[in-house]
């Protein structure tokens, strides 16, 4: 299927904020599942039917379809009472959830009705091959020329995965020192542990039949795990990232947090002074990891000068294991990929975006930071990308993807004929990944997105366009916004220019001097805006909210607290920690400055009346 | 919800073999589609909606739609190409897998429309309460009166978590001994490592202030993975636990195998001389796996043997966790479990199935042994279960349970106020396993089918008696079955007579004395009766196979390839190895004998054809 299209109505692939596209859902829907009925009914058509019209009319059927009836009743009354309306044009400003792309949706729906199980291709010869090919998507996504991915359960789950990767990998030299020392011979323990992935690749690819050997010396078999190093990671960790240390065995003492600068990102002059006290001390750094929009602020580490580091410390002898946790943002990568998914040069962005539509008010919102990060992801050695976020898909759709194909021998296991070694089929999937059994459907579902949806600036690009100008015009109202309460002026004060879609923000009234009354006001103002005040659906107006607190930020938000919310230093030091007010913006259509001022002007009315309620408390 | 009723026609659950309830399938879903696009419309009806009819009428938007159709036109073709006939009556006998429930269906394509993130209440207020509600569920099920339990992706990711549970509550003790000694005082290290989980979670309990201390001084830190001893699982040992060993990080040097006996059950005297061995070397023992419902065999390990065994060592002063890899057959528990939930004593199940119809035949086929194994496993320290094996859920859809809640707090995280700990919500999911993200829609279909198919013998406990008999039918079918072929005779030799529902068969030329032919013999029969021939829905008769190598199975399978096969000892010696054809039985028709018969007729004259197209070659 090669049908070109450079025009794709983004408004035509959601069912829509009032259910617009909703007969056409249900049209094609209902088509996809006869489709599926006469192949049920026309497999082996002598066999008669098991549950005969006489079957039908039994009392105990129908009693059974009414109490399978009644059931869903109250499914359906449970979820419309207590659901989240993520997909609201523009009252949903809060996690990272909005609609998600109607041709996923169906995909899905379709394919569970086979159930297919993409641990085996036996159990799933169809959706196998669907998942091979999403894996090769996100190789080439990412710029891996020899790469290969494919679909986890979320980004907790990838995320282990990658140290697994790392871990396992950064073991082998040890494990080669023991197997076949010659292939080793003259290099010390710790030159052994600062080898490059390509170069311990190098020495398996040309030694495959002692492959299982050299891996039952590596770590998976319980040795080395303490002489590893270091895992380091930016201070605003994600706690998936302690678990993760946790579960894979080097422990959570082993982690060490580098402190991110005044935009969250990683600071990499930090992470350089780290890396060189260690290293210093001889303790190896099993590896480093950015993250390509955090979760809390929507920041994108500056992977380009992690990149260029390691380049530097390769010719000091000092090697680390680079993981980009692009769980979250992984998918904004098409945005800098062409036609033919090669990188658009930064000066030519402009012009593409302005073809393809991208940035409908004709603004350029991709940073030079921003993309120079984004292109660095191709020398990285693995990368965590969620579908379930930025790629729109349903819940549960995470992904991981690996520089080298051959990365995969050094986890995999192979269970009697469950997997055939060498067997001349797509993807022996289950023998080269931390979970067992998985949905089909989640495969068929990706895998259309992905042909729907191209996965560069005339696709996905333009899809994580219009939310990142939806973040903007979001930003650029909050920025500057003030909000008069009786006597007192409430100031809306946002965190940072979003590197991406997300906005933080504080409220705060003026000449203000207390922290820990501010701190209230915004958690006050996040409880009116969420579940805590009841059904969301009266709520005209959601939000979702964090604390920057310094176990976990040190005084990276001394910054903001101190310039921009105008309280004193002594004042943070006190309270050590600012309640912040968090806005993911997934909402395809809020790209619409127009539609936006609508849904301003109803905010804004929803502010001071919330506002008010606090302030008059 | 508390509709009573007591005569569940299972017919009326399921799509059917030849779509026969496809209609009603179809109304309810448009029923329920047409309440969530309602909900969409009706969430603050002055906003107007963002597509317009003139965007519906752009021909970029009538272009964009018939992308979409064109890529699904295309995921139809492929799926109706190379799928899986699991929904087949009678001919398919082959992996775990067969028509899922349709409550479970129609509950996941509804709530997928909200896409609930269940990794915290605040993105899914309805479906992480029916999450909690079946962990309930689950506990129940187990007979854990103080239990809980979640989902999780598969039973890989549940067998890992358990492992993570047992690493972490074994090395307890030792950080006791440092961060509260006066707990722990007078006890030797030995002492510390064979501490029984209440004892342990006793301490804890009245020291809840410092679990975090004791937390970080436990294996989660890196320390005393080591020291845990070693993991014992059936030799006939599912890959995913070697795989769950690495990831944890205690290593596959760790994992000990003991021998299973000639019914493919894990022996329990050599488990206890195992023990006996390595404690007496003063090698702790970390834990003990027992597996009900063996992936290849189907058997059920004597549980209640190895509590037993557990009690006895215990006034020794060894103690070791126990968990259940019953991701098979856990559900198998609702069978001995009465309308109150409450066991059935064994000689009352006859009456009680007979009230229930839960063997059409009057059969009994619940042994003592897989009795009293299920009843056992009230005793256990944690369960895998999977809904989408004999929970008859669509994937993914795995489960694990504890016996005490208080568990959980040993691995827990909490990330800042994405969980607040402490609370008033049901369930900090998030902060209490190892994923991260999922669908709240796998929580509402596996709560659905929970609430239409009670977990006693009133519903899952009648679905799982149809698989059991359906199973035993095609035993019996099988078993002294002999085909002419020319002027050979091949016989037909089950394994054993099934523990469950799983039939494990070979086919031998009568008079041969080849291992090895005969090994072929079924790898080309199989070859004739899965994907390997080609689409299967040409397909007659289809079905899976393994094999017992003496890697895996050491001599377990000389009984069956000496006294059934009728092979000497000399060439199993020499081949090592036994090509078995396996038939997981969960189609819920084929418990009618009369039906049954039918397809026999059919498959006993696709054996003929294709045993002739073997011989003759």
């Amino acid at each position: 299927m090669e049908t070109k299209y450079d025009d794709i109505n983004l408004k035509a692939l959601f069912i829509g904020d009032k259910s617009e596209n909703g007969d056409f859902y249900k049209e094609v829907l209902n088509e996809l599942i006869d489709d599926h009925l006469g192949w049920r009914k026309n497999y082996m058509p002598q066999d008669l039917p098991e549950i005969s019209l006489d079957d039908q009319n039994e009392v105990t059927f129908i009693k059974t379809q009414n109490r399978m009836k009644t059931v869903l009743q109250e499914v359906s009354s449970r979820l419309r009472t207590h659901s989240v309306p993520w997909h609201s044009a523009g009252r949903y400003w809060g996690h990272m959830n909005s609609e998600t792309l109607m041709p996923a949706l169906l995909a899905y729906k379709f394919a569970m009705l086979w159930n297919g199980n993409n641990v085996a291709y036996e159990s799933s010869p169809a959706t196998s091959q669907m998942e091979e090919e999403v894996g090769h998507d996100f190789a080439t996504l990412m710029g891996f020329k020899n790469g290969w991915g494919h679909i986890v359960a979320d980004g907790s789950i990838a995320n282990l995965e990658g140290l697994w990767y790392a871990r396992n990998i950064k073991s082998l030299p040890l494990a080669l020192k023991t197997v076949l020392p010659e292939t080793v011979s003259g290099k010390s323990d710790w030159e052994l542990l600062n080898m490059s992935l390509d170069d311990v690749l190098g020495i398996l690819k040309q030694n495959v039949n002692s492959i299982d050997n050299i891996k039952a010396e590596s770590a998976r078999s319980g040795k080395h795990l303490n002489k590893l190093g270091k895992w380091l990671i930016p201070q605003t960790k994600h706690y998936s990232w302690m678990k993760a240390a946790d579960i894979i065995g080097i422990g959570t003492d082993q982690v060490e947090q580098v402190p991110v600068d005044n935009n969250y990102r990683l600071d990499v002059l930090e992470l350089e002074r780290i890396i060189r006290d260690l290293t210093s001390k001889k303790i190896p750094i099993l590896g480093v990891v950015a993250v390509v929009g955090s979760t809390e602020e929507g920041a994108v580490d500056e992977v380009y000068k992690i990149v260029e580091l390691r380049n530097k410390l390769i010719q000091e002898g000092i090697y680390f294991y680079i993981h980009v946790d692009a769980a979250y943002a992984g998918y904004a990568r098409s945005i800098i990929l062409d036609e033919e998914n090669n990188p658009i040069p930064y000066e030519d962005l402009k012009n593409k975006y302005e073809k393809y539509n991208v940035f409908v008010n004709k603004e350029q919102l991709v940073s030079k930071s921003v993309y120079e990060s984004l292109l660095a992801i191709k020398d990285v050695e693995s990368v965590t990308i969620d579908p379930h976020k930025m790629g729109y898909i349903p819940y549960s759709a995470g992904g991981i993807v690996i520089r080298d194909t051959f990365m995969r021998e050094v986890i995999s296991y192979f269970a009697t004929y469950v997997f055939e070694k060498g067997a001349d089929i797509p993807a022996l999937l289950g023998a080269y990944m931390l979970e067992g059994s998985k949905a089909g459907a989640t495969a068929a579902s990706v895998w259309t997105a992905h042909r729907v949806l191209p996965l560069n600036v005339t696709g996905y690009g333009k899809l994580i366009g219009a939310s990142m100008q939806g973040a903007k015009n979001f930003y650029n109202f909050l920025n500057g916004l003030e909000i008069k309460v009786g006597n007192t002026t409430v100031s809306v004060l946002p965190l940072i220019n979003p590197d991406f879609n997300m906005v933080d923000y504080v409220f705060k009234v003026k000449g203000e001097t207390s922290l820990e009354k501010t701190n209230w006001l915004n958690n006050e103002f996040y409880k009116m805006s969420s579940f805590a005040s009841g059904s969301l659906y009266q709520n005209g107006f959601i939000t979702s909210h964090t604390d920057f607190a310094v176990p976990d930020y040190g005084n990276s938000p001394l910054d903001y607290v101190k310039n921009k919310l105008g309280f004193t230093e002594d004042e943070w030091n006190k309270v050590q920690k600012v309640t912040i007010l968090r806005a993911c913006v997934l909402t395809p259509y809020m790209n619409n400055a127009e539609r936006f001022k609508l849904y301003a002007a109803e905010i804004k009315n929803i502010f001071k009346e919330r506002l008010e309620r606090i302030l008059n408390h």
